[in-house]
C-alpha cells in the first residue's frame, strides 16, 4: 500500500498522518488499537471522566501504542484522571474544550506530546502557551462538540499563525474529513495530518449502537445541525461557546428553539433521553455525527478505513495532481 | 507563470480554473474584466436588479469576455433583466438563491452556459433539472448570503452526486478560498475549479469602500458571523433558509438576538444603516466578507490575485505533493 510522509509521521513515529479522534463514549481501546495497527495513531476518548471505563479501554488496547484525549473543562473537575492516563504512557495526550494550561506541566513531565484541539485563534494561542507539540484546527462541520469556524479557511489561517509564532508546532486538520480527498486537501491547506472522528465513529470497532450507525449511513451531510439541546438533556454543563453537531432528528425538531421548555421538563426528559440513547433509538436522543456522514456508505473495520484514505490520497497527490499541471 | 488545466478551463476556454463571484454591488465590470484578462473568468454581480447599473458595468468591461450572475429570487421580480444581460452575450450566466428552473430555457436558447450556486443537495438536484453546465457547491464560510454546509465536506459529497447522476456537469468549490492552498485543496476534493468572492472583494477593482477594505484587512477569520440583521436593516425580503455572513461589528452586536426590535425601529434604522454603509463606516452597517478575510493581508490588483493563486497552487500540486509521497 501507499505511504504518506509528513512532519507528523516522522515526529510521532507512525506510518500515515491519520489520528482517530478521542470521541467520548465511542472511541475505546479496540478502535484506537486498530487505527494504530493500520499505521495511524488511535486515541481513546477519556470523555467526561470515568476512571473505570478508562482503565478497561486501555486494557482493551493491550500493548498497542495508543494515545488518549480528555474534555478539558470536565478533566478539571477530576484532575486525578490525568495521572491515571499518563501512567499508561500514552503516545500522545489530547485536550479539547477548555484551558489546557493547568495540565501542561504534568504532561510535559511525563514526556508525553501534548495535542490541543482549537476552535479559534485564541485557542491556538492558549495551546502555544501550554507548549503543545501539535495543534488541531477543528472546523464546525465536525460531529460532536465544537464551535463556528469552518475547516477549509481555518486550517491555513492557523498554519500562518504557527509559521509566524511557533514553526515547530505541528498542525492537524479536523472536521469533515472522511476519505482520501479530505486528507489530500488538508495537506494542501498546510496541515501535517488529520484528526478523523465521524469516519472512525462509523467503524466496526467504535462503541456505537447499530441503530446510530444505520442513521448515519442513511443521512446526507445536509442532515446535521449544531445545537445545545443534547447537552441540556444530558445535564452536561458545557461552557460557552461550545455546542454539539448531531443528526437533525426527531429529538432536535421536537425541542428546536425551546431550550427553556426542555430545562423545565428535565426530570422526565433526561431519563427518557438516556434510555433512548442506550437503546440506539436514533429519533428520540442525540446521534452524534458530522457533515462527513454524507461521504460514508458503510461501517468498515477501522484498519480498512486508514488504508483506503491513504491509498486514495496518494493517488490524488500523485497522478491526479500531475494531471492538472500537464 | 504556471497553468492549471481542468475540465473547466477546457470547457470555458480559459487559462486558469478561477471565477470571480458575481457579488452584488461589489463586482462590477472593471473587476470582472481584470479577472478574465488574467486568465480566469470574471462575473458581474447583477444583484438585486438595477438595469442601469448593469448596463454601465457591462460597458466598463468593454470587449473583454465576462459572465454575469443574478440573485434568483430577486430576478424573478424583474425577469426582463435576464434578457438585457443575455443581450451582452455573457460567457456564463450564474443564478444563486432560488429556483433556477424558470430561467433555464431562456439561458439555454441564448446558448449561454448556466452556472447554479447551491447550498444543499436539494439545490444541486434543482440545478440538474435546470440543465446547469456548472454547479457551485458553496460553503457557509463564504462571505455574503449562503446557508449552513461547510465547503470541505460539501464539495466531495456534491462531486459524488454528480458522478452518479450527471457526470458531465462541472463542479466549482466556493467559500473560504482565498489563495493557492484553497485552490489546490478544492481540486483534491473533486472540484473542477473555484468561485472566489472575498479575495476579489479585497481587490483594487472591486466597488468597495476603503473603510470596508480596512476592516477586512484588520479582521481575522474568527471575526465574522452569519446573521439576518443586515437584510432586515436593508428591508430585503430574503427567503429561507438564507442568511448573510458579515463582519461581527458594532451593528451586529447592537442588534444581536433582537431582530424584532430592529424591525420595530426600521423607519429610523434603515436610513441610518444606508448612510453608514455608503460612508464606509465599518461599525454601523454591514461589512460583507467571509472567513477568508483571515487569509488576506492586502488589497491587490485582481490580476495579481489570480496569478498568485495559480502559482501557489501549482507549487503545492507539484513539488509539495511529491514530497508527501517520497
Amino acid at each position: 500500500m501507499a505511504r504518506l510522509a509528513t512532519r507528523l509521521t516522522r515526529q510521532l513515529g507512525i506510518e500515515h498522518p491519520i489520528l482517530s479522534a478521542p470521541m467520548a463514549l465511542a472511541a475505546g481501546g479496540a478502535l484506537a488499537a486498530a487505527v494504530t495497527r493500520a499505521g495511524g495513531l488511535g486515541l481513546i476518548g477519556g470523555g467526561y471522566g470515568d476512571g473505570a471505563w478508562l482503565e478497561h479501554e486501555f486494557a482493551q488496547a493491550g500493548n498497542t501504542r495508543i494515545g488518549c484525549g480528555f474534555i478539558t473543562w470536565s478533566l478539571a473537575k477530576q484532575p486525578h484522571l490525568l495521572a491515571a492516563a499518563l501512567a499508561h504512557r500514552p503516545a500522545a495526550m489530547m485536550l479539547s474544550f477548555g484551558d489546557p494550561r493547568p495540565f501542561a506541566a504534568d504532561i510535559a513531565a511525563a514526556e508525553v506530546p501534548l495535542i490541543c484541539q482549537c476552535q479559534s485563534l485564541d485557542h491556538v494561542r492558549q495551546a502555544l502557551d501550554a507548549g503543545a507539540a501539535i495543534v488541531v484546527a477543528q472546523g464546525s462541520e465536525a460531529g460532536g462538540h465544537g464551535h463556528r469556524r469552518a475547516t477549509l479557511p481555518f486550517v491555513p489561517e492557523v498554519a500562518d499563525l504557527l509559521a509566524r509564532e511557533s514553526p515547530d508546532t505541528l498542525l492537524l486538520a479536523a472536521g469533515g474529513i472522511a476519505d482520501g480527498r479530505g486528507l489530500a486537501a488538508s495537506l494542501m491547506l498546510g496541515a501535517d495530518g488529520v484528526l478523523v472522528g465521524t469516519r472512525f465513529w462509523a467503524s466496526r470497532e467504535a462503541l456505537v449502537h447499530g441503530g446510530h450507525h444505520a442513521a448515519a449511513l442513511a443521512a446526507t451531510g445536509d442532515g446535521t445541525v449544531r445545537s445545545s439541546l443534547p447537552d441540556i438533556a444530558r445535564r452536561l454543563d458545557w461552557p460557552k461557546p461550545f455546542d454539539i453537531r448531531v443528526a437533525d432528528n426527531g429529538f432536535i425538531r421536537r425541542w428546536a428553539g425551546r431550550d427553556d421548555a426542555l430545562e423545565a421538563s428535565i426530570e422526565q426528559e433526561a431519563p427518557a433521553f438516556r434510555s433512548a440513547f442506550a437503546a440506539g433509538d436514533a429519533e428520540n436522543a442525540a446521534v452524534v455525527f458530522g457533515e462527513a456522514a454524507g461521504l460514508i456508505a458503510n461501517v468498515s473495520p477501522a484498519g480498512e478505513i486508514v488504508t483506503r484514505m491513504v491509498d486514495e490520497a496518494a493517488t490524488l497527490l500523485g497522478e491526479k495532481a500531475r494531471g492538472f499541471l500537464a
